[in-house]
């Protein structure tokens, strides 16, 4: 297997979906050992750190990429391997944003209050133990949470000729800030143009269902990753699969919406994989659906819908590509 | 213990929240015992019923109740404690209403397309195996499920001098339709109206998280709860507790919304029971939120966050009331 | 003609549509000639008056009726002509209310921040020249607007069993807040119960599209009406209908689907008047339909799809009633 | 005055906001008198043609441009004055495009019912009578209708190095789809790269509020415009000027966010213009706001607020732009 390590300096960062000229040319199946820096660029490193000094919206949510797949077509479909996620540094942060979040107006939810308070905190990382310190800025209290690292953000370029900031989750992937998106995931996203041209970031040391307050426990990581190139095919939604699960992503306003769009999008699903007609797989997905919320804060707010394969007969989902990539990730970690 | 045992005959049925005069006067700390009838009134038994052929819609989501609890005074807060939920009949029912569901076009999201098709599926349990087979109806699908009994619909008597259908949710409650509300939940419902005036309905043998197509698997349940009283305390919202996991479930439309309510609600909870300031219970719940749909179907679409009391420190919620009604009901099983 | 006047007292105000005692029996074909004190039931009567204070907020959108409209019975068609509307006071009031309003969080766009501040606001009218003077609080700055009165509520009683605070529009009228609704306009609600049980209330002296913090222009209002039945021909969502205009308001959340709603009345309605085909109609409201806003701050969202009539062909719908009442209320005024 | 004339061939479209190179290098004050092509591209042209068949939805929404404006820098201010649209031909074309529009499933309110029926409708213009000719296509039925021609689409290069397509409304304006831009117009956008790169297109001979089907009276257009540069003062959303109203333009989902963020745009304008504190100008916006919808079925939804000058007092926006290019259009017609 061919193996591409890239640790981007600051201006070899990509902000956007499309766009950007790839870093690289891999062909499928190549692994890729990348870091990704913090959402933040790195700029927030001390509880006195505040977004409206030290940080550059301009520069927010670095993603490590593009890399243009050889082969990769317009109708194809990309499968993305989460091989590993581990911390690169031993501390993470989270912010309030002025007018960012779900629980504030926003340029959007445009509203007559003034800014939230602006207030940061820092997470050490308990490595061996494999922890986070959670201590509040407004009191004593402290408590200690499981680290359990993820990628707010992978995708490709658009299509329809456009470019979208890498804070933008569509049907191209990107900020879809879904806890789903860790090792052992496959993510599989409908290719747009020639190279795919896809990138990943945003890593989450630990994030909720929902992302409240807009920015989750962000830190810099190493991320290794298999691609795989599948010939057609390309989902209307991303896709993910686990072990244990099918997953689909919906983004879009009102949320309802981008639960909608998972939903029909995993009604598709279930057709291909089992030949069920559309009111049957309505009505097995009404009893069997998982609907874990991913953000309520980005451009786009996205929905899950996740089915636990152990309710379903076996199946081969894109003939068998996400059982493929877990046993070659198995000599690489 | 007082013991109340109620089966209700057909016109003993309450159809709204308010409005309707008591079953029965309880005393706070009586165990019920309690039957329900199925959502559609017990009118789908066969595949070829089809719901505008056999379901009156006057006459859906029959309650069982309600209960005027004595000393409950506006303020004070219901502790209804699922002891124990047992599907009273071997099978189960669902179906596509027209123009009802997550997926359709209906009254609200108002389209020109004509309703989906008129489909009913029946479910037999295995109450050995305890599971419920699915049998697609258009292909020879068929799949085997756990059986998970839950309760659609708890609520007491609005605010405001409102009488509502029992096909509603909002801050009485109601029909919220979250498979959190299981044998083993406390559900905490603030008080508006003199005796609270409680009812229970709806039963589930299972239903996932959204309830896609407007119907559950749904079942006639036996029902066995004990309901105590706390003076004052009233919640905004809806709150549950389970031995593992703090839960709010907000109310309303659109999806965001109803979330934004849960999650305020439950930054107010965080205060009470850390002495959190808000700011970092917003924190603090973006990194541990679980964020499982409940009903993107009803009148009111209902959401839910979720805490597993494993990341915070021990604390007693309405002074360890749900601990206390635990305990009580291990001799009632 | 029989004239019923009534000009209630306190205690004789109604708070619900639905769940109130008739005040009156009345035979179609009556004028009613009645009075309606202002939303805030007069308690907000200079610049120093806060909500917070003065308010009790069950005591607020007192309505003046229900009238039992005699031989109205569900499915028929409630026809309310607007013969007048004199303003009562020389003077009427608009003020913020803490979490109510379109541009501030409220208890469903619930977010953490700490309400906006309370202020008052008095306008006097100069009934000699029909406007209204607003002054500025925090300025100097004044404007003179024409004094345009409106009945921000209409309703009958609602359908389902249920009783609706005066607070809320839906299907059965109610708190639909559209300027719309004045003098020389008759408002077509569908019947829900024996008797129908209408009521109004709530008038505004001018009312801005969209209702942004909450409160018109509230004014105590002579009301001038003639109630006629209609047997049969329910319409599902509000209909009204000016000499110029016809207009049908939808209720509910998102805004989109309250208009959604407020589309598909109107298609329904040119389907009836002209025999339109629904794709003919949906294709020629895209070109003339009239979208002002009604409310964005009440429990259910109101919008509006208005045509001019001298877009299409003569027609009369519901028999001509509209121009029957019209003609009726020339010699009323 | 420059005037700079420019008929482009099909090759010469562009299709997005940004990333298009541009046509023209032109000074502030320049003439442009362009022709627009239809938004089908010109490929529906008669009844008997249906979207699916004829149309490539790569290519829809041509738009004529983009011009680079000398000295035309971010946080700048474009003001683009409509002096004259006149339709540049006989016909315009209407249709229902699958999964498109307001009362139909789309990708995003993601449903499972099959696509409404595509239907094309040709309308004649009478430009002597400067009328349109309905015909429906299901029945006899005929109606004429006014000539109103307007602009759908005006924007400029997005922020954030974002390329839309130019079915998108935003903050750079793009395809609003609003009556409001019509002759008289002048509108005021934010500029944010250097030379503003803006572009018009999509011509409408009429457009109802809200252009329910997703299509208006789409036909090719002569347009009459003055383009000037402000220094500074980028409105954060769409502003419009005409002789009698002041307007601003928000576009986001839910369909209530878009008319919050112009209510909130509208606030601010009140600011500037009047020195009116926020909460007087929410109590003042709330009794005088016209709010005619724009659309509901493009990626954002449009919303409009509107004031009419007279029931303000003189006052000079911009220090008076809209008069000085108003006076300055009159040589031109």
């Amino acid at each position: 297997m061919d193996v591409v390590e890239f640790r981007p300096t600051p201006d070899q960062f990509a902000w956007t979906f499309g766009g950007a000229a790839p870093s690289h040319r891999i062909k499928p199946g190549t692994v890729l050992k990348l870091w990704t820096e913090d959402a933040f660029s790195g700029r927030l490193q001390r509880t006195s750190d505040l977004p409206s000094q030290v940080l550059d919206m301009t520069e927010v949510n670095p993603q490590t990429g593009p890399f243009f797949v050889e082969g990769a077509e317009p109708g194809d479909t990309l499968a993305i391997h989460i091989v590993d996620l581990t911390p690169a540094r031993d501390w993470a942060a989270s912010t309030t944003i002025p007018f960012f979040g779900a629980l504030t107006g926003t340029d959007r939810t445009a509203l007559l209050h003034a800014p939230l308070p602006e207030q940061t905190w820092i997470y050490q990382l308990d490595r061996a133990a494999g922890t986070l310190l959670f201590e509040a800025q407004r009191s004593d209290f402290r408590t200690v949470l499981p680290c359990s690292p993820m990628l707010g953000t992978v995708g490709v370029a658009p299509a329809g000729r456009e470019v979208r900031t890498s804070l933008v989750p569509d049907k191209f992937g990107g900020n879809m800030d879904t806890p789903e998106m860790k090792a052992g995931t496959t993510c599989f996203l409908g290719v747009n143009v020639p190279g795919a041209l896809f990138s990943v970031g945003d890593g989450h040391y630990r994030q909720g269902e929902g992302e409240s307050c807009g920015t989750a426990v962000e830190g810099a990581m190493d991320v290794t990753l298999i691609v795989e190139l599948i010939k057609g095919g390309a989902p209307e939604w991303p896709r993910l699969e686990h072990d244990e699960d099918y997953v689909v992503v919906g983004s879009s306003r009102p949320l309802e919406d981008a639960w909608r769009a998972s939903q029909v999008g995993m009604v598709a699903w279930l057709g291909e994989l089992y030949g069920l007609d559309p009111l049957d797989a309505y009505e097995l997905l009404t009893q069997i659906s998982l609907s874990p919320l991913a953000n309520v804060v980005d451009a786009n707010y996205s929905a899950v819908t996740k089915i636990e394969k152990a309710l379903l007969p076996p199946a081969d989902a894109f003939n068998g590509m996400h059982r493929h990539l877990r046993s070659l990730s198995k000599g690489l970690v």
